[in-house]
């Protein structure tokens, strides 16, 4: 079996060297294509019954009858049926050679080419696209091809597919399809629930052995689709352009005209103008200020976190505050678009230090999301605002889906019960406003958004707690980060979230109070802060919290360290993750001491000021050897710490890992989208971990521990406003201060001017 | 290129013997498989992007939003996923030899066998299915397996797969899909808008290298899918075997008892064993009565025959009065399931001559639907009963979609106008109920349902015609049934039909006056015939029918005679139908002399007595070379008028042509489902031309007329509630009456009582 293999070329190109049908879905998702705006998987233009064509277009979600809301797969537009000598052109392991597809991050263009056999013919191929990130509207392909033998019929059919779906969920509600000037081919679609607008325009040139042709299409109209069919005999060349525009009804920039008259302007340019365009704006959007510069004695690490970065640049709704990042980004079908508590926990962090704008529409999203929060609230017994543990639309509320998957044992349908009871979400959208605050210094938001955020979620976590007989106020029946534990009691994280929520709630309440009594009355009256304050006051320090044992060991829950243990190593050995599930079902899995994830660890990220490194080593030790990493939001969150306490070698270990999440040679770990949050971590395990970046009492200490692999270190950042550059070599850390005024930072235990 | 062939072995098989994705969809079509309440594809097990998956259960219509009602596309259970050494299976034109793939019409059964060579191995596949003739609930399949070099690990993914949609638009909603006993699978969805509950079930029986296989398969639930994996090692052989049963919520049928118990008992049967029950349910159903002997030079005669009426048992639901035959059966998504006067003109007067309970359970869909074709009549302003030119469920009223395709100039979908002017259907359903009760003297279904029809229709017409200024009346701004021919007056075969149908409410009135006074008090509650049938009496002799000019010719319209000629020749000999559109759109194909099918021949069909041969063959003559022959409603026509007028060599060819509208080696005719009423058109030719059965004036005349080519014509049929068998040849007829009392026919001009 001649498997592909993935291949990392230089800094910046990903690629795969060779073809097989059984591994389309992983370079589908990590090659994938887009600019916040629009994503196309980098699915093939010819068809595979395995191939998976996803076009998503940030924020158009739509509610399939009672399913939950999900972001749905819009027309496809740059699939081609092409045939040769009237025989459809595919590839198989067989009668292809030379294949190479890649993706190169910096320009954001993939290609494919590669040598293709007909039974009396060979032909070269190149196929080429891109999604724009100068005009987020559009994209285009450019496929070549040479025949090598003589010359050939090609006919290719090429337009605009509807007929795709959600796994089987149709969406769309035909309202238009037509040619425009014989030409021009376009689609106008409305998502069936929410009523939203989709349009897409096609216009095509094409040149055989050199000229231009001017030769009309033959208009193919089926159902929810629309094509034309050019017919070319082909002596030495043909080259197939398609120039392709997405618009939504949703569209905060509103565009002037007819959609097919600009893109026929566009078109001017040409493939290699608009690519060209595309990929200056993709370096001054993302690569001109967020590159980071990484010397490591593994070239592949560089490479990684360019990819990371790309995929943060390409998921990131940066330009609409009325969406955030999906836990695939806009990738795959997989969490159907939501976003969870991946958002601010793993990804924002990258946000907050590079691209503080893009961070605060995040935090806006959430916002905008408290009225269906306080519904979620109020609908399960408590006060504040309760975010959803899934989130779609800011006012759809919780989302989560209340099946998946299927219980070995009793055959039923696995219920999902993340959305009932993880809510550790709550205080994580918290700390979100918290650290952007703190790191941005963006008091204006605060003000509009940020108090009212901390205020309500303070007030669900003072309803949600419930009294013990110890005197004490507990959380019980939650599911804390680890997954594997479900209905667990006083999980740590949990908790100690819920009551730094509760305490941050006083000290803004303080804060406003004293600064903005009038702005405080604002607030009052959309929260009631004020009347509920006081008894946040009293009850915050009852919070019951978990404390070290004599082995210096933080309990997860009230019940993780008495379960029984089992072998586990056939699970953490599997290439692939949730191996587990194959043997136990959920009920049994949380009757183990097993953990899908990093739980106490994520905590020592969030405050490892407030414990020691015996603590943070103790518990490593503990804890890691139960833990399967069945989660991507796992290995990151232990490699920082490791890399803290001075592990180096397995942070290391474990960060090499982590950036191997979604680019190892394990062909399926990606098949339904990217992780994107693990994207984030490996940021984080560059910027917290390797140069230990760290608000602490609201000021930035930079603590750097290079691990030995890695020599150098060297990006730029904001910081309270100010533009800054880091640069981190030979144990010396260089802080440049690019704009603004002086501010300061510790550094190494030592407080800066810079 | 090797393009594959269609071969026809002996009277009962048709082949296919090689392998070409190109051609897919035509042997799905011709061989699928159904007993009239389901229908299942010939698809292939394993997946190509361009096989068509569809099943289909009658009746089952469901709306897609604001779509015209369809018969949507269930969830598929006979597609498998075979995987050997990890690598997909499935075919190319490189590694498959000696591929067969045939459907037995006698047995139902369709097998497909080959070899396939892997990159280091060989096999030998025999896949086999069937649908049950004997429970209609009931199918299986039976694959085997043999590798031929060296053993082989194989895995089979099986089970059911809800993602389908028709073409993109998805009319299923999930309710649940599980696991029973960790070996059924079960999935039960419902329509999204007519609330109709599917249920599949699915088990399996496995034997490896003789012994079966007690293994539990490996759960996987996806979207809208449920799966179970199996994994074999294979020495010398492996069987596979699915079994699957479909119910739904508006079977007549009701079951008693879980659906996956039923499923079990059946298993135990095996696959031989459910196959040869199923084989003799056929034979007792179809073959045993209805089996037309005819003897001919070209042996495939015999064969097409067979074709037509396997095709006609498998497309009609005769179980349930509830429904109609599609135009395309059940056997594609084309017309979206459905029914047209394709019923009534060309499939019913199969079904009246030797399957009466069907066409009486045919027949009482339309009156089921008299209320929506009420509704459509008080819709357009007008009276009586409107029968829409599309049903589907009989209460729908019109379903005619508003847009198909695409005009070709202005690039705009083009307008479907049928629904709104074809209005010959009228008539034609009423001609149904005369033809029916004319045959069979079953006058309980005239008490019942008949008269109300020819009543309510008349009704309609008398409404519908115009005053003219000549003193007639007249029907103006109709499609005839030359669909070419759009917005005309005076159609010859709407007029005709439309005087005959008033005429014949009248007799019918007289006779119930006369007979059964109190039925018609009844009716007359229901209809009030009694207020209009004077204004009936008064007006239908008026209406404007059309006369022979000096040429004999009758006018098609009042137009048509007129309109300018152009080079027909590239558009008659094109393989496939409607090149015109290409060229023209539908306005100006209006303006153009030129015909898609019979239209003045229609009516020498239904009222042939009426005609000299004279006028017969001039208006042959005439009008024959102006026709595209676009229908498949029209070769059968004009082939038995050619046989009637004696133009014996040109009615066999066209005979011929009609036979093999669907099975010739033209890949693409019928790629989203057969030509209906071309079975019924086949089998006309046969007993309306060669046999020259007719009813004239309430009496079955018989004067056969056989081509050189064919020596002897034998079958049963019923007439009059007898059965009766006849047998053409050397110039003979011998009838024979099977059972019952004495009846009168007319044999070549005599009077016979038999």
């Amino acid at each position: 079996m001649g498997c592909c293999m993935i291949v990392y070329d230089g800094e910046f190109i990903i690629g795969e060297d060779s073809f097989d049908e059984m591994s389309l879905n992983k370079t589908e998702s990590i090659m994938c294509q887009g600019n916040g705006y629009i994503c196309v998987r980098a699915y093939a233009e010819e068809k595979y019954p395995l191939r998976v064509v996803n076009t998503f277009i940030a924020g158009t979600f739509n509610k399939y009858f009672d399913e939950v809301t999900e972001l749905p797969n819009v027309a496809d537009a740059f699939s081609l049926d092409i045939f040769i000598e009237g025989v459809r052109f595919f590839l198989t392991r067989e009668n292809v050679s030379d294949y190479n597809k890649s993706l190169n991050l910096k320009t954001g263009e993939l290609v494919r080419s590669f040598k293709f056999r007909s039974c009396d013919n060979e032909f070269e191929f190149e196929m080429r696209r891109f999604i724009s990130a100068d005009n987020i509207h559009l994209g285009a392909s450019k496929i070549k091809v040479i025949p090598l033998i003589k010359s050939a019929n090609i006919v290719v059919v090429s337009g605009i597919d509807g007929k795709v779906t959600n796994s089987g969920d149709a969406h769309f509600i035909d309202v238009m399809r037509r040619f425009y000037e014989r030409e021009f081919i376009v689609s106008h679609t409305k998502t069936s629930q929410s009523n939203i607008d989709v349009f897409v325009n096609v216009g095509h040139r094409t040149f055989v052995d050199g000229e231009e042709i001017f030769d009309l299409p033959k208009p193919k109209m089926g159902r929810k689709s629309v094509f034309g069919e050019f017919n070319f005999e082909v002596g030495s060349e043909l080259i197939f352009e398609k120039y392709v525009s997405y618009y939504t009804s949703i569209d905060k920039d509103v565009v002037d005209g007819q959609y097919y008259e600009i893109l026929r302007e566009n078109m001017k340019l040409g493939y290699e103008g608009l690519f060209l365009r595309s990929a200056e704006a993709l370096f001054l959007k993302l690569w001109k200020n967020d590159y980071i510069e990484i010397k490591s004695k593994n070239y592949i690490d560089q490479l990684s976190l360019n990819y990371a970065l790309y995929h943060m640049f390409v998921m990131t709704p940066a330009h609409d505050n009325r969406m955030n990042i999906g836990a695939k980004g806009l990738s795959g079908e997989g969490y159907k678009g939501h976003t969870f508590w991946d958002t601010e926990v793993f990804l924002l962090p990258r946000f907050i230090v590079q691209n503080p704008l893009a961070a605060r529409s995040l935090l806006e999203y959430r916002y905008l999301g408290l009225d269906g929060a306080r519904e979620k609230a109020k609908l399960n017994g408590y006060c504040g605002a309760m975010f959803p543990w899934e989130s779609a639309n800011p006012d759809d509320g919780e989302v989560t889906p209340k099946f998946s998957g299927v219980d070995v044992f009793s055959g039923e349908p696995a219920k999902v019960i993340t959305g009932d009871i993880e809510i550790h979400i709550v205080a994580d959208v918290a700390f979100g406003v918290y650290l952007y605050r703190n790191f941005t210094g963006d008091d204006d938001f605060m003000c509009r958004f940020g108090y009212e955020i901390i205020f309500e979620t303070a007030k669900f976590w003072n309803s949600r707690l419930e009294d013990g007989d110890d005197g004490l106020l507990h959380i019980c029946d939650v599911i804390g980060p680890d997954e594997y534990c479900e209905h667990v009691d006083d999980n740590m994280y949990t908790n100690y979230l819920a009551k730094w929520n509760m305490e941050y709630a006083i000290d803004c309440y303080n804060e406003i109070l004293h600064k903005n009594p009038n702005l405080l009355i604002e607030i009052d009256l959309k929260t009631g802060i004020c009347d509920v304050i006081n008894d946040i006051k009293l009850r915050y320090e009852k919070v019951y919290i978990s404390t070290p044992d004599e082995d210096l060991i933080i309990n997860q829950d009230s019940s993780y360290r008495n379960l029984p243990e089992i072998d586990l190593t056939k699970y953490k050995e599997a290439s692939l993750v949730a191996t587990i599930s194959q043997d136990y079902n959920m009920e049994q899995i949380s009757k183990l001491k097993v953990s899908k994830q990093a739980d106490v660890m994520v905590l020592f990220l969030l405050f490892g000021e407030k414990f020691s490194d015996d603590i943070k080593k103790a518990n490593f030790d503990y804890y890691e050897p139960f833990c399967l990493h069945d989660s991507s939001l796992s290995l990151s969150s232990y490699a920082i710490l490791a890399n803290d306490i001075g592990y180096f070698d397995y942070g290391y270990e474990l960060f090499s890992r982590a950036t191997m999440i979604d680019i190892s040679q394990e062909m399926h770990s990606c098949d339904d989208g990217v992780h994107a949050a693990s994207y984030g971590g490996v940021w984080q395990c560059v910027v917290y971990g390797f140069a230990g970046f760290r608000m602490i009492g609201g000021v930035l200490h930079i603590n750097p521990k290079l691990p030995e692999e890695i020599t150098k270190l060297k990006f730029g950042f904001y910081y309270l406003g100010r533009r800054l550059e880091i640069k981190i070599e030979n144990g010396k850390v260089d802080l440049k201060n690019i704009s603004g005024e002086a501010v300061s930072i510790i550094v190494g235990g030592k407080l800066l001017e810079v």
